[in-house]
């Protein structure tokens, strides 16, 4: 079964999905099975990660940040803007698609993640994420 | 098909989990198809990588703790330790899931690969894997 | 379904493979489904990224280049070439597995998305891709 989950962002940071997934997955999908998410982005990605402490998420964010700064030399890929380079490079080191089991027609996360999607864009995007649910 | 499996770590490092796999792979699942894990924790990932030369995972870990160190000042989630944010970016930059095809019942993977949890916390942890596997 | 990609590489970069998954998918699946690519190396790995403008995986090539350069005194993983310890932290920092949903009897990437087996090691590589279609 194929489903699409729309996430409009405003700018950079970890936009939770956690709810939207497994509302779908609640009336979706029944059993075991397994979820892959794809998202259809290349300045954009997935996680999952620490859903308790916000000062995690946003530590996760500085660092990234830092790594991969704006205005780096290097890049000759500049013509859409100077957050765009860094996206791409942001996107490469986390995750384009996740699978997460499902146990008992619940998604079966630890008790610390959440599944997130990383907008690494400064601007307004409409963003999309295609889920796969099979038994 | 869901399983898991349960790895009791005691320090940092690449722990060995193929030969695991591949005897519940053997017990479990015959024919072709697709082996997806699962690890449920936010400071603990996975990694298939070179199974056949120690020295290659020792310079992995070498490396991404020297890219990753604790005492960063930018961090400020440190109520949990000085090992607990760098163990959140190290599974950022690794991986959540991995899929892995079964062809004629045996894991697909190259001559010199394995498949390993990565602890990046220093102290005993009790960590999970969900396996799913489908045809 | 277990189908296999082969590629010949002759140097580092990414190689495009859209075209050859995409022949792949059309002769041999039809409906919806799921699509995982696995690659069998530990210097080789798998990456869906920007296939629009050359210059942004020509700036993520450099860009990794620079945070994983050959002669760090920091391996002692050397015997291979001075171009296999950063293939494997390359290899590391990138993805071995990707699912990527079909709908309608196509990959679902979305417009500017290409996928590629990007290529760590300098010399000649027959490199090995094995692909899972279910639905």
């Amino acid at each position: 079964m194929i489903a699409r989950l729309a996430i409009d962002t405003d700018g950079q940071g970890l936009h939770v999905i956690t709810d939207q997934l497994t509302r779908l997955i609640r009336s979706e999908f029944s059993g075991d099975g397994l979820c892959t998410l794809f998202i259809r982005h290349t300045s954009a990605s997935l996680l999952v990660q620490e859903s308790y402490d916000e000062s995690a998420r946003r530590d996760l964010e500085v660092w990234l940040n830092r790594l991969v700064p704006e205005d780096d030399l290097l890049y000759t890929h500049t013509l859409e803007g100077r957050d765009d380079m860094p996206a791409h490079i942001k996107t490469m080191l986390t995750a384009v698609s996740i699978s997460i089991p499902i146990v008992d027609s619940v998604l079966a996360l630890g008790a610390w993640q959440g599944v997130y999607l990383w907008e690494h864009r400064h601007g307004r995007q409409q963003r999309e994420i295609v889920v796969h649910l099979s038994a």
